[in-house]
């Protein structure tokens, strides 16, 4: 039986096509924010990977010893990114990279989850003056998720700061912060009850601890949530908590200047799987409107998400001279699926080539003039085709161009060639006129 | 020491743009022709490239066996596009794939050759009348390399059927043929003394034999030597070198109709690597051009080459079936080489960013109205661009616009606030309105 690898998959043309588009209006947001395109190799060394992604690590595929050196494919546009930063000594860059990474995970196709799969990714790296670029960042997502009308959107946006001083006000050793990080993570997922069980079950947090923790991260809001906090008795007294609540209150009012707060909100249970981030983290989701309130409205997975992280490219200088970076990448798959559904739905046919016009004719012997009037339509840069026969039929000439959604037929026959004209059919209206 | 795997190669923003231009030019092309996209996993099950390219199968990269499948990283685009017609039962399509192949070759990375590169294949699949598809793909490489205007150029051509016939008219066993097929395939690069000695010594043919097949291979032209070789009373007797010669004069008929037999010589030397060709195979190289003179150029090695492949797909099918195939692979990374020298030597400054404004400042605490004008610009869709500082100097940010290639600034200061308005400066004419 023919197959293809587990989690990959075809592109036939008419998704090809939809993809492209999709792809264009993402990257002339990322062009519109003055980024550069950078590429970089799917594979890396082994070691460049190694040690970056925590837990995830064991999703790297691995190439074979094959003699030589050991090979890995990239399983983000990010680690890539701050590997190159480092490697060329580059500490200031806005750029952007849509290429595909690789996932041994397993696969949820139907979900739009795959082991190889595009990722559009946007980052600005550089000393700056606090909140700029990561306010840029936030109004970049909501730009694209704008521009491709994909229904009403939220984006949550916490601080890894402010949620380790969370932890730290709750008693939690700082040895025991990555692990719960990943704990407060599965909130949207499942209830807080089960996550409090995680906690002092797995984990081995006192249940003081966790009920401690849960008064927090179950709290959401805009301004006024940050100025509670920042009076908050135990947090106001953890440094790294108000550091981040400081920065929370300064994107905020930048992100009013930007006028996007409406669909921004401050959510203290997000948490974002890797270990890389240091600073702001923010996640876009999808909703489902009922009723068109937004209190009733449901979750439909996250289509975007990316943070703060000054210490990634440390790690790769020999030095460990940090250069601060935040960025995001766009869920282009999960984006995707929703596209093709409403294609599907709205019954629209997607043309999967350009094609203005098809040489035809409606007789034998008429292969030569055929061929020399598509030459010249082509060396006039007209986007033409033709059928491979010697003596196709007229019939089957104008259903192709019903089928391919080609508009126009050139139809060269014994009387056109003697007056030297074509005549072009409008395969639509099948008015015809000759020139 | 930071370093990337071997003959791999990140590619920064100015190299990023400069691929992109010449991408966008040869997809251009593939749409005149009605080709449609497609797109392939990079990850191939193993078993799908075995025995698909001869000796050449040393070079594939092979996945790790990480529990599960036996995947490997694609060598061409050619096999995939055969997995894939057969895969979904396609008989009819005429594609472009423009993505990344792997192969673990000697990189020789001045040269442009490296172990991960883009190819640019356009490929027709389908039973059509002879030689139709094959002379669009020959015209579509022409339309290419002289879009590209990298200099002139020539397409050489020849056919596996002739050059099988040529062995067997010199008394080759067939069983050798395809190893003598190589080693005929040197030819551009030694001169036809050492490949005789190969042919004897190495591959064990008598000195006559292949003094033989050296009569026929040496030989290049046009019509004229078509005909001849019709006439000739050893080919004339060999059953696939006649229909070859017919096929090829077919082709030269209409390669006349599209206007471009000046640049298509049929070359009896030209061979091609890969065992899956059947018919057609041609190969396109640059001429180093000295004093004007055609017979006086050095060629400066292949930038496209392709052929009739009527066996692959049908390797894939259960039942065998056929579907006939001719493409080709522009070589874009040569192609790349070459324009990027092109623009050195010209010091044209190649914009590696679209950024049409930078709003600018001359004046302190001026954070909130720049991020207010710049949200209003960026929502108009005009590309923008500011600095992520709270007070920049306005010289630096004047300095930035001549270095990056914006062509304005929006300078917005105490007096613009007043009146309500914004300073636009021409960045080449230091011309300013305000508005």
């Amino acid at each position: 039986v023919l197959r293809l690898g587990q989690g990959t998959r075809d592109h036939p043309p008419a998704q090809a096509a939809l993809r492209d588009r999709l792809l264009t209006a993402v990257v002339s947001c990322f062009k519109r924010h003055g980024a550069a395109a950078i590429d970089t190799p799917v594979l890396e060394l082994r070691e460049t990977l190694m040690g970056k992604y925590g837990q995830e690590a064991k999703l790297i595929y691995e190439l074979q010893d094959q003699g030589g050196e050991l090979l890995a494919l990239r399983y983000d546009l990010t680690v890539p990114f701050a590997r190159y930063l480092a490697m060329n000594k580059i500490t200031n860059m806005k750029r952007y990279h849509v290429a595909k990474v690789y996932r041994r995970d397993n696969p949820a196709t139907s979900r739009g989850r795959y082991r190889e799969f595009y990722q559009c990714d946007f980052d600005i790296a550089g000393h700056f003056d606090p909140m700029i670029p990561d306010a840029e960042c936030l109004k970049i997502v909501h730009e694209i998720l704008s521009d491709l009308q994909l229904g009403d959107f939220l984006i949550k946006v916490n601080d890894r700061r402010i949620l380790n001083g969370v932890f730290a006000a709750c008693g939690i050793p700082e040895s025991k912060f990555i692990t719960t990080c990943s704990t407060v993570d599965k909130l949207d997922k499942i209830p807080w009850e089960e996550v409090k069980n995680e906690m002092v079950g797995e984990k081995g947090l006192s249940p003081e601890a966790a009920d401690c923790i849960g008064e927090y991260v179950q709290l959401h809001g805009g301004l006024d949530l940050i100025e509670r906090l920042l009076q908050d008795p135990k947090l106001s007294q953890n440094k790294l908590a108000k550091e981040g609540l400081g920065d929370m209150k300064l994107l905020f009012e930048y992100l009013t200047l930007f006028g996007i707060t409406g669909k921004i909100s401050f959510d203290l249970s997000l948490a974002r799987g890797l270990d890389y981030y240091t600073g702001v983290i923010f996640e876009a989701v999808l909703l489902q409107q009922e009723n068109n309130h937004v209190e009733e409205s449901v979750s439909v997975g996250s289509v975007a998400g990316g943070g703060r992280y000054d210490g990634l490219v440390g790690m790769f200088d020999p030095k460990g001279r940090k250069v601060p970076c935040v960025g995001f990448s766009i869920g282009i798959e999960r984006i995707f699926s929703i596209l093709e559904q409403r294609v599907k739905a709205s019954g629209e046919k997607l043309r999967a080539t350009e094609t203005e016009v098809l040489v035809a004719t409606p007789q034998k012997h008429f292969l030569a003039p055929r061929l020399k009037l598509i030459s010249e339509l082509w060396d006039a840069r007209i986007k033409a085709e033709m059928f491979y026969k010697k003596d196709p039929k007229l019939l089957k000439q104008l259903q192709y161009c019903e089928d391919a959604g080609i508009p126009l037929v050139a139809i060269i026959g014994e009387q056109e060639l003697t007056d030297g004209v074509v005549k072009l059919r409008d395969v639509a209206t099948r008015e015809e006129v000759r020139m």
